[in-house]
């Protein structure tokens, strides 16, 4: 188990910690891009308050259950209601350290995948900003992962250039991995020029 | 005048070149995040097809006024019709050469400005993901710019970060000056601390 990884039964049993869940949201599609590239997997993430890329969540509040309070978060950011069971769990690990005051306990993220329908990602894209009470302070909007490949280098790898909030975008690339989203070899092809992206910049 | 800049009707005298127009739609807000943090004005971008950020627009048919192109790729992209003239023009300039055949010809890209309501911003955004019939292709979201700066270095130095489309960065900071929507001192806060937040990554 990679360092920093740990159960969701064990990361329950962990005293004056704190826990925020996030959930990758996704469907299957049939639809191409320009009529010709296919686009395989529509998959959710948001442009948060703070200018980076994340996941939909948030903290878990004292006495909350985990997936009570990623239902909760998920309602409060997209206007939908979602449940959520330990089934759509996939990983936890501990956050990297931040600069916050000392006192601040450690925080443990969740992080769980929910397959949907086509119609119900896209009722998800249109509540967002007509009904999320949290659309236009804490989500700025909501954007799909381009997971195809253009041949001028665009589509994921320059998508896996931006800026990530937290482990948001490891997060990204385990479930890609994890669920078959992307071949291995294509996703490994992503990231190294997404590497460049950056280096160029 | 910065080097490839020209003006509009210098730009309609070229011959052999093609044409792009994209806009940059805003409004005042007096919504506070967190209750405190002030956000001043909704500046909107999008995910574009290709995992860049960039403003509504596109390339303008051969025949076609710039402004009709405009309006055109707007409504395709937004499902919003809306009517720009040549008040809404804000600068011109000869596109970086791209690594596209030799025997493409130049591209000019023209920059547009337009002010809004609050509630038609709004409704921009709803109707993006309803409406647009390139939803999902050729737009993978609809995106607010934030403007504010967070204790932790997030908001506008955060955003800065991200991977932009030709030159929609510098037309961002460009349209952020020249309108008065950030002062010029935390513009350039902002640009220094989006610098080290890519050195960093």
């Amino acid at each position: 188990m990679a360092s920093g990884q740990l159960s969701r039964a064990e990361a329950l049993t962990r005293e004056g910690v704190r826990h925020a869940c996030h959930v990758m949201l996704y469907c299957d599609t049939r639809s191409k891009l320009f009529h010709r590239t296919p686009i395989g997997h529509i998959v959710l993430m948001q442009m948060r308050f703070d200018g980076l890329l994340g996941f939909p969540g948030g903290l878990v509040d004292p006495g909350e259950s985990l997936e009570a309070g990623l239902s909760r978060e998920v309602m409060e950011e997209t206007g939908v209601a979602l449940a959520f069971s330990e089934e759509d769990h996939m990983a936890s690990c501990f956050a990297p350290t931040t600069s916050g005051p000392p006192s601040t306990p450690p925080l443990i993220t969740h992080f769980y995948v929910k397959k949907m329908e086509e119609d119900q990602i896209r009722a998800m894209e249109i509540a967002g900003p007509s009904r999320a009470v949290d659309h236009g302070l804490e989500v700025l909007g909501v954007v799909r992962v381009p997971l195809y490949f253009l041949s001028d280098g665009g589509g994921l790898p320059s998508f896996l250039s931006h800026g990530f909030a937290g482990n948001a975008r490891s997060q990204l690339l385990d479930a890609l991995r994890r669920y078959h989203l992307v071949a291995p070899d294509d996703l490994g092809r992503a990231l190294t020029s997404a590497v460049q992206v950056t280096a160029r910049s």
